[in-house]
C-alpha cells in the first residue's frame, strides 16, 4: 500500500509520500514514491505514485524518456499543469494497457494513481490528482489537500488542520501528522517518509526531507503528538455521570455536560 | 454508510454507533443501529449492526421472533457471548441467503456486519464481530476495540487513546470523538450518536445518551477538540529552516529539529 498526498497553501505547496509497497505480506520493500523534475528557472514538477509498481514505474520511465528523445509532448514541451497532468494520465493509461488483461486475468490489477504538482513560471502553483482511468482533478479554495493510496485514517487532521493562510512549516508537520497516524493504523504504509516543501514562484525545492523511522525530528515530532494528543484528550469536557460517581480524576475539569443519562428505549427481550 | 465500534475496557464495555443508512446520495435516513436484549439478572446484549439495512433489519426481526416463539436456540437459550455470536451469524447468513442472489443480480450486496457485545452472569463481559459470512471473532488484551462500516477515518484516535486501564467515561469519550471524526470526512456517516456505557458485572445498561447533531454536551465535546487538536499542533516541534526564516510566531515555542535541509537527490530533466 501507499499513501501520498499534496497540500495547495497560499505561500506553496507541500508533498509528502511513505515509501512502503508490498505484494502481498510476504513481499515488502522499500520505493520512493516522490520524484521531481525540474527546468531552470521555467518550472519544477512533483509526482507521487500510488498502485501497481511496475506501472507506475513504467510510467516513470516514459516521462523521463519523451524527455530525452524531446518528443512532441513531454514534461519540458506542456504549457501548463493541467497540460501535463492531460499528458500524465494519457501515459498512465497507456502503460495500463501494455499489461493489464494479462494482469486481470491473473487477478491482479494494473491501476496507478498520482499526484503532480508544481508550478510553471509566470502561472500559478498548481496540484492535480491523475486517476487510473487518465481523468484527473485539481484543488480548490475549499479542498486545500489531495491523496492518494491508503487515504482515510490521515485524512481528519488534515480537515481539521490545514487552512490556506497557514505557513508551509504547518502544512508539513500535518502531512507528517498524516503519515504518521496513517502508518500506526496500517503496517503497509511505512518510513522513511519523504517530503517537499515548494515556496510559491521560488521555481525551484528548497526544502527536502527524507525522514527515515529513527530519525531525530521525526521521532521529536511523534513523541510531541502522542504527548499532546493524550493532554488535550484528558481535558474533554465531563459526562455527568463521570462527576455524580467522584471520578474527577484533575483538579482543572470542568464537567459541562448537561444531559441526563437515561435508559435505552427500545430494549426488548 | 454507517460507522459502529465497541471497546472492551478492564471497568466494563462501551458501545457506539451513528445513525445515517443511505442507499444512494439521494436517498439518506435516519436508523438506530443500536439494539439492546435484556435478561433481568441474567445476560445482557448489545447489538450494532451495519451494511444492508433490509439485511439488518431482517436479522433483528429474527433474533426478536425467535426469542418470542421460544425457539430451540435464541439469545434467551445460548449459553455464553461466543455462541451468541456463532448463532447471529447463523442467521445472518441464511437472512442473506434469501435475497442474495436477487441482489448480486442487481448490482446490489446483501451484506450485514454485527458487533454483538455484553455479559451473562457468572461469565466475563465480551465482544464479538460478526462478518457476513458468519464467522466472528473476538477483542484481545491487545486489541480493545471491534469496528463496523467506515472504520478508518475514526481508527488514529483509538489507537492513541484507548487502553484497558482507562475509565469507562474515557473509552465513551473516544468513541465519540472517533464518531465526531469520521462524520467531519464522510457525510455518509451522521447524528444522532448513540453510546452504551456498560459497566463490569452490572447485568443492566445504566448510561445510554443518544446525541442529536445541537446536542449540548457534544457541541461542547467537539468545540473542545477542535480547540485541543489545534492547540496540540502548534505546539509541535519547528523545522530548522522556519526558524531560520524568522517564522516564530510563538513566544514558547523551541525548535527542536536537527535535520539539516537538503535538496532532492534524485531530480532529473
Amino acid at each position: 500500500m501507499t499513501y501520498c498526498l499534496a497540500i495547495t497553501m497560499d505561500a506553496g505547496l507541500v508533498f509528502a509520500s511513505d515509501s512502503r509497497t508490498n505484494a502481498g505480506a510476504d513481499q515488502v520493500s522499500t520505493y520512493s514514491k516522490m520524484h521531481t523534475f525540474e527546468v531552470e528557472e521555467d518550472r519544477v514538477f512533483v509526482l507521487l505514485a500510488a498502485g501497481n509498481l511496475a506501472t507506475t514505474q513504467a510510467v516513470l520511465a516514459r516521462l523521463k524518456r519523451d524527455i530525452e528523445d524531446s518528443a512532441e509532448e513531454s514534461l519540458h514541451t506542456v504549457r501548463g499543469m493541467s497540460d501535463a497532468a492531460e499528458y500524465l494520465g494519457r501515459v498512465n493509461r497507456e502503460e495500463q494497457e501494455k499489461h493489464g488483461e494479462a494482469l486481470t486475468k491473473a487477478g491482479f490489477r494494473a491501476d496507478a494513481s498520482f499526484i503532480i504538482g508544481g508550478q510553471f513560471a509566470g502561472q500559478e502553483p498548481e496540484i492535480y490528482l491523475v486517476y487510473p482511468q487518465g481523468n484527473f482533478i485539481t484543488a480548490s479554495s475549499h479542498t486545500r489537500f489531495l491523496q492518494i493510496g491508503e487515504s482515510k485514517y490521515g485524512k481528519p487532521i488534515l480537515d481539521r488542520i490545514i487552512s490556506p493562510e497557514g505557513s508551509l512549516g504547518d502544512a508539513a508537520r500535518c502531512a507528517l501528522v498524516s503519515i504518521d497516524s496513517t502508518m500506526r493504523s496500517n503496517v503497509t504504509v511505512g518510513p522513511p517518509i519523504e517530503v517537499i516543501v515548494y515556496e510559491r514562484d521560488s521555481l525551484t525545492f528548497e526544502h527536502y526531507l527524507c525522514l527515515e523511522a529513527d530519525d531525530d525530528y521525526l521521532t521529536d515530532l511523534k513523541r510531541s503528538w502522542d504527548d499532546n494528543i493524550k493532554a488535550a484528550f484528558r481535558d474533554l469536557p465531563r459526562f455527568d455521570w463521570e462527576a455524580a460517581r467522584g471520578r474527577k480524576r484533575r483538579g482543572t475539569e470542568v464537567t459541562v455536560n448537561r444531559r441526563s443519562t437515561r435508559k435505552p428505549s427500545k430494549k426488548t427481550g
